[in-house]
């Protein structure tokens, strides 16, 4: 005779303010399967039955009625033994990097207290780094996963596009989006991997492992000096595991050019996922978020018309750079966290600079793991590994190679 | 001896959402004077010492501080015998004429109470429309003194611009900004005209009886037919009291040239009066509201340039058309006030077709006093007088004429 496991308690209130008050919702683990024990929260855009699923903004969460069932990736993970202790604070409708949340309060940064947690799975990162789960699932359409993980020091994937099934989330621009998760260890992420990547038997994976490094010249170009400097010997180290390696530049233009394409596109499409409701509600919104579904709203037909071809020369791009088995290391982000409360133009601008290394992953629909393996003046930077469609798991075993080889 | 003035209430909590909750300014009227025993409240832009002047969002008021001394027009009315008794409730910022605030929830229109009281000086119609006080003052940049008054069926100016002082406004798009007041009776409103139209003694005005009338035909043809039918017997009895009564059209091209005018002008000025406050504080606003910003925000120095030559042809095509003592009769309005709760989108149609009309007086600086003499499906039409610069008091003297002819 087993014992039965023991549950973690539920989280509503934490002096992190990475939890929604006023959420309540609560999943208890199966007693067994492969993340038994393991607590988890997640980001108040994935359905729990019986609860209003919030989206980071008070009249999208007092428009709308209780979740008929849990998301997908919810039930997986607690038929999987994890318990999932409470919903996470997002920026409002995910449309952020940052994490300041006007409505709720901004998450803290545990490994940086006077700055931004980064967003938009602001509460997820804060809960994870902080100690207070062991791991936490976001979503990522322009960054949301990768950008976050990298300021507070997580291990972050954003998916192959497609990979984890969104049934049960609220879609920002279906196109993009996809579901990620933290853990501040290797081996908790691989667990969670193992349950959630397996989750389509029909998609495209290859779980070799990559021949060839590609250091993305132009992407190292856009962060700033220490950022590069302090990401320099991990490529070293990374580079002594290859073969061959060579630094490359991504974009045959610019990566500002794909940043571009993917704002259009992007806002296009989360534009007409909230119109209506928009329209009729006629919502409080930060200055910040509605100026940028003002400006989504303004991308005209034409514009799409324009960028869809650009997209797909971008996917071909990157099939074709990491063709015969390469792996691409880029920064995740350019700088560590800003501080809090910059002005709402800076803030637009360095959001702006972030999705030029966002957006590689973004337009391609690749996966893209960020590793917590260093920090300039003392702040947490992301080292970003970049692999073909279906390569995450291949990924998840090269972060492991990888450390192994840093620990020599 | 004579027995002490008996002082009114304060109000801060109305059945009609007309005042401000948290304000609790209050100022007693002195002990004898013009205004002596009438009661009156302040939209929440006008400085009351000792108050912080919320205007109508919540992050506008968290962020300043009570202010110093009360506004120059309260100060008259105060020092001639009238009470103030509250703030009322204003569209954010003045930045609407529909009167919906989704921060304090929307004043009852009583005379329809199923539809809009008008805006942004919404409380202040209100609060008149409900005899909660004898009159209230508002604020009128693109129309709102004129549109509530309108929808409520009350008397109100918007006066010449730069006629009554502006000390101790919160501010919109100061070359737009005036200072107006209803009243439900036109005996009340011109008491109120006697203390705040001699304020500045300087100011250029005229007290002659106008001699000619001209029907705004272009005015005329933007309203409802069933508006544009249902103040007809106005017009008829009007053109009595006169020799001469011409049919003329306002605009040598159309009023949608003026309105665009007064759009980008109004708006280039009104983002440069809270840019850096926007900047610093991302407020929390209705879409509508951070909508418009986004948009003022866009007009360019370029559309600025071409549109400040347009705005002084205005001026010198009004002063032409009421020249040799003329008058001008419009409809304030092109409809009724609609029914609460329309769409984003519908609203922002609609606010640009009224514009047509209120962008004549705003670009030219020109007083119209709107009267409430007639209803179209019961539910009131503001009928407006629009005379040259300085004529306020003629324009009342008029309208008092007018009264008399109606009830003969």
């Amino acid at each position: 005779m087993t014992s039965p496991v023991t549950q973690p308690e539920p989280i509503t209130n934490d002096p992190l303010n990475a939890f929604c008050k006023d959420s309540g919702a609560y999943l208890p683990g199966a007693a067994s399967g492969p993340l038994s024990g393991l607590s988890f929260a997640a980001k108040d855009i994935f359905d729990v039955a019986g609860y209003v699923t919030g989206g980071g903004n008070p009249d999208w969460k007092a428009t709308h009625r209780p979740a008929d069932r849990n998301a997908w990736v919810v039930e997986a993970l607690t038929r999987s033994g994890a318990a999932m202790v409470g919903k996470t604070l997002t920026d409002e409708l995910t449309r952020g990097i940052f994490g300041e949340n006007v409505h709720y309060g901004t998450p803290t940064n545990p490994r940086a207290p006077e700055r931004v947690p980064g967003g938009s799975s602001s509460g997820s990162a804060s809960a994870v780094a902080g100690g207070l789960v062991d791991f936490a699932l976001g979503s990522d359409t322009g960054g949301s996963v990768r950008v976050p993980a990298s300021f507070c020091g997580l291990y972050g994937l954003r998916p192959t596009h497609g990979r984890i099934p969104l049934d049960g989330i609220l879609l920002q621009a279906p196109s993009f989006d996809t579901i990620g998760w933290f853990a501040r260890d290797l081996q908790t992420f691989a667990r969670v991997a193992s349950v959630l990547l397996e989750s389509l038997a029909q998609s495209p994976r290859t779980h070799s492992r990559p021949q060839r490094l590609i250091i993305a010249e132009d992407a190292f170009e856009l962060a700033s000096s220490e950022v590069a400097q302090g990401l320099q010997p991990l490529i070293e180290v990374l580079s002594s595991m290859f073969g061959a390696t060579v630094t490359q530049r991504l974009a045959p233009g610019s990566l500002a050019d794909w940043s571009a394409c993917q704002q259009a596109l992007q806002g296009f499409e989360a534009w007409r996922s909230v119109r209506d409701w928009i329209e009729e509600v006629n919502p409080r919104f930060s200055f910040e978020v509605a100026e940028r579904y003002t400006l989504a709203r303004a991308v005209t037909g034409q514009e799409v018309a324009e960028a869809a071809p650009l997209r797909r020369s971008v996917g071909d791009r990157m099939d074709q750079v990491l063709a015969d088995g390469a792996v691409v290391c880029l920064p995740t982000v350019v700088s560590p966290a800003p501080l809090l409360g910059q002005r709402v133009s800076d803030r637009h601008t360095l959001r702006l600079r972030n999705s030029q290394l966002t957006s590689i992953a973004g337009l391609s629909g690749l996966p893209q793991l960020s590793l917590p393996l260093t920090e300039v003046d003392g702040k947490p930077v992301g080292f970003s590994l970049l692999g073909p469609r279906g390569s995450d798991e291949a990924l998840i075993a090269l972060a492991q190679e990888f450390e192994a080889a840093l620990r020599r």
